[in-house]
């Protein structure tokens, strides 16, 4: 099976299990940059089995769950659960990759509380956590503001200088609240190397947003 | 009546007419930026009585309809009805100046189809648009794509080389759209500056995404 057949096979599967529940901020084109990005760690990082990332990083949101769901930490496991069935199903897709794939997808997400213990598993997570930083973190973390109801940010107090941080209210306090830990958490050297320049991009959207508010 | 009391005054109106309609990206502190704007396009070009800015810029979202809501195209009408209104029974205020004020509002939206034919009303607009642009723009241009459901942008074809422009769809469309061409219909010097540098932002912000996103 070569890696462009198996990948379309599970761009396949995702569609069916996403019919009707994609969203804006996860779509076929997050999953396959996730892929991309998780390419681009493993040839820096090596020791990753690629027929392993390309199931789990296309497979890694196939139950996706609101992030106001409260079955949403559970998400990343049955996510593993879904791709796990479709795998053993999937004429010449080896056995003996399925377990790898599952262990990655579970681990992905931070609110899943399982630790990485391959390096497909610590690729695909900060593979995934890219996709929230830089210009493509920015536009996604407005975006799911919106979807959820929160204002862009406390116009009385953008920074959080003095009241707690609040990212349920206020998108722009996601940047603290979750998105600057993210990127200081990193599982590879490749990834927090691009981490880091995201951030500092954001860094600088940040400043030159308070410059215009004023 | 102070410029302070003033707006003071205008705020509080606004609250009453938001009660459970204000959104993310139309709140308090929108309408104190288009007030920010206005005043920096007047120190600029002159010939604008502060008296008609403030409660023009405070109150000319004051009928908030969603962007999809068919009266949408008659939201500055009725915004000018009611901050006419509501400065008719403020006590204090110069009788001779609602008209302009109603003008003001009525005139500040692109889909009125309005001409503004004041400086007062001209300054309104463009400090509006200003919103639309830069960093601030950025953030409302997907936290409003979120709050009515589409996507970030396509992930076939993000610039839309080969496919029509539809930013209902697509929150990335909407540069090309709405945001490039209303910076080319800036109605003051001094805005049509502002809105060049914020302009030339966004167009490095998409340049960064698409690399990003490979």
């Amino acid at each position: 099976m070569t890696p462009a057949a198996l990948q379309a096979a599970c761009e396949a599967e995702l569609a069916r299990l996403w019919q009707g529940h994609a969203d804006g901020a996860h779509d076929l084109g997050h999953v396959r940059r996730v892929l991309c990005n998780a390419r681009a760690i493993a040839a820096e990082e090596g020791g990753a089995d690629d027929a392993v990332l390309v199931p789990a990083a296309i497979l890694h949101d196939a139950v996706n769950l609101p992030k106001n769901h409260p079955g949403r930490r559970r998400a990343s496991t049955l996510s593993a659960e879904a791709a796990a069935r479709f795998l053993a199903a999937l004429p010449g897709y080896p056995a003996d990759k399925i377990a790898a794939v599952a262990h990655a997808i579970a681990a992905h997400s931070f609110s899943a509380g399982i630790a990485p213990e391959t390096a497909e598993a610590r690729i695909l997570q900060d593979a995934d956590r890219l996709e929230a930083l830089g210009a493509i973190g920015l536009a996604r973390m407005f975006h799911v503001a919106g979807q959820m109801g929160a204002g862009l940010f406390d116009p009385d107090d953008p920074l959080a200088t003095a009241r707690p941080l609040d990212d349920r209210r206020h998108a722009l306090d996601h940047l603290e609240v979750k998105l600057f830990p993210v990127a200081a958490a990193m599982q590879t050297a490749a990834g927090r190397r691009m981490a880091a320049e995201r951030i500092e991009w954001m860094r600088q959207f940040r400043h030159r947003l308070m410059t215009e508010i004023g």
